[in-house]
């Protein structure tokens, strides 16, 4: 009589479920020389290169919830945030390393699923899965990653850098994610689903700006960049923080989607809104040399096969933060994103 | 009137508690470009050398109970527990990344002492905190790290590489943490101080390796290395399958400490039974070419401030794993440590 298959990471238990995630995995990048299944992977970086390392976890009930979204776009997005970051910096990822809190009954095709995707995602960013951890967590999943990258050290990117005059280009549609998840959280809103559906996918599949980053990089005209995470006001803020400036944001310029705008109106909320204080965009924001603006959005588009747009400027430390609306009066910009707590 | 300093992460705030963290960080090993407060940290590697990289997590009532550890205690072993995986491939931690969930009602002393640990283990083991994530985690903190080292490629050892005939060493006193453990579960155990002080500690603040992984590297006479996270049991089947062999222990040449006999008659249990089956131990299990131990164990013992003795050798695949007894007889050791699920 046949085994009945385990249904629960629990019935699986640790060892099998190691050997589950481990058998799909296969190092396509050659620089691994020890991956999942030793102590610690040993992995080779391009000499004179940079190594890049970021981290960051997807929660359950934190940042997302199993009734909306799939284990297999989980598995994606907590890679792509990753993958955002080392972009941001123009660099170019290379390991991942994946540490999965699961409460014993949670079913083993969660995990199958959830793998599927983090595989899927590394393989269309030329990624590989080296390593990670299996722990118990009652009760809330969570899933941790652990991305490397490296970067030539002069194609580096910061969020300090960024100098009085330079131009602030951006990547994509911000506010779309935050719209989606509006859409997610309120299914009641009543909105069609040509305007949801992109929305919604915005923010549960975002692409990571990865050939944008490194288009950025090669050309030499950025003094800083970041992804926006925490919503454009927010993550402005950070990098008039670190390279101790001001920002002006030219709303009229800010390129929302028609899929954002209409949302927003059937909510009778200002689109705004939802980019500069929406957050989980992951779009890149771009400090560049006044006059290279052209040749950057050329690079992004070409390369990094994303719109990008001159949406305002560096100005001195004292001016602060603010928003320049179409009729010309001007609002402070409150750097404020998502609060964890 | 001043006002009251915030008492927990919700109150602090985010960002705050990002400033709170990273101000205490200073950066001693020379090879960090970017550290806290970018997306991403830049690192250097010494050209030529392996990079490693690992991931531990330690999450509340699964790792511990805040009932039975400090929050020093706990930062200090959740870095340990890394620091150990590099030192099981020989190789020299550099760099950590660290990520927390905080429920919103932690409190911010629980997250200053806990830095304060990790702080204090990074400097004694010459490693830098060069990143991390804060997210917020109802209802279980953890502290999931990821620690990157580096290795000669001529030095590097793995789990798998023990050839037939290698002798076992181990360092240190097995099973003590796993007797500790049993004290901190259950205070009633009427157990001397000077007997259950050392086994507490054993299991609240392990000692990684490290210099002893370095000693063992550089001798060139180890096939195969581990640490004992799982149980001797446990960790040996792990080397046994990766190297495709067998293994004996010889039960009466394992380094039990008189404090765990002294718990283990108390309990009226087998002493034999927390080095095997326990686990976080976190000592090193080497599989040395025969006639090499005197030069191993000297290294170990010099070098890295730790006893080691031989406890067993390696035997053909079909052998499987087994313990010899002080009579003579023979049992089956079944690879069985602790179990997550």
């Amino acid at each position: 009589m046949a085994e009945r298959p385990a249904r629960t990471v629990r019935e699986l238990g640790e060892f099998p479920l190691i050997d589950r995630i481990s058998r799909g995995i296969a190092y396509r990048t050659g620089g691994v020389v020890a991956g999942i299944g030793d102590d610690t992977a040993a992995l080779r970086v391009t000499p004179g290169n940079l190594l890049l390392a970021t981290c960051d976890v997807q929660v359950e009930r934190v940042h997302f919830l199993v009734e909306t979204t799939t284990p297999e776009l989980l598995g994606r997005k907590a890679l792509a945030v990753n993958l955002s970051d080392v972009a941001a910096m123009a660099g170019i990822p290379r390991y991942a390393l994946v540490s999965l809190g699961l409460p014993p009954e949670t079913p083993v095709s969660f995990v199958d699923g959830l793998y599927a995707g983090l595989r899927a995602e590394a393989e269309e960013f030329g990624t590989d899965v080296v390593g990670g951890n299996v722990s118990g967590s009652p009760p809330e999943i969570f899933v941790d990653i652990t991305l490397l990258g490296e970067v030539e050290p002069d194609r580096v990117l910061y969020r300090r850098g960024a100098r009085i005059g330079d131009r602030l280009v951006v990547t994509g549609h911000p506010g779309d994610s935050a719209g989606g998840l509006a859409l997610l959280l309120d299914p009641t809103i009543p909105c069609p689903p040509e305007v949801a559906e992109p929305l919604k996918l915005a923010h549960r599949l975002p692409i990571p700006r990865v050939a944008a980053g490194r288009a950025v990089g090669a050309t030499g005209l950025a003094h800083a960049m970041i992804d926006l995470s925490d919503g454009l006001a927010g993550d402005l803020g950070h990098v008039a923080e670190a390279s101790g400036v001001g920002a002006v944001l030219w709303a009229d310029r800010i390129p929302l989607s028609p899929e954002l705008r209409e949302l927003a109106r059937i909510l009778g909320r200002d689109p705004l809104e939802f980019a500069l204080h929406g957050g989980e965009d992951y779009e890149l924001l771009v400090a560049v040399v006044p006059g290279g603006e052209g040749r950057v959005i050329e690079a992004v588009e070409r390369q990094g096969g994303v719109s990008a747009a001159v949406v305002g400027e560096i100005v001195p430390a004292e001016r602060g933060l603010s928003v320049v609306h179409p009729d010309g009066h001007v609002t402070t910009l409150r750097p404020v994103g998502y609060r964890h707590f």
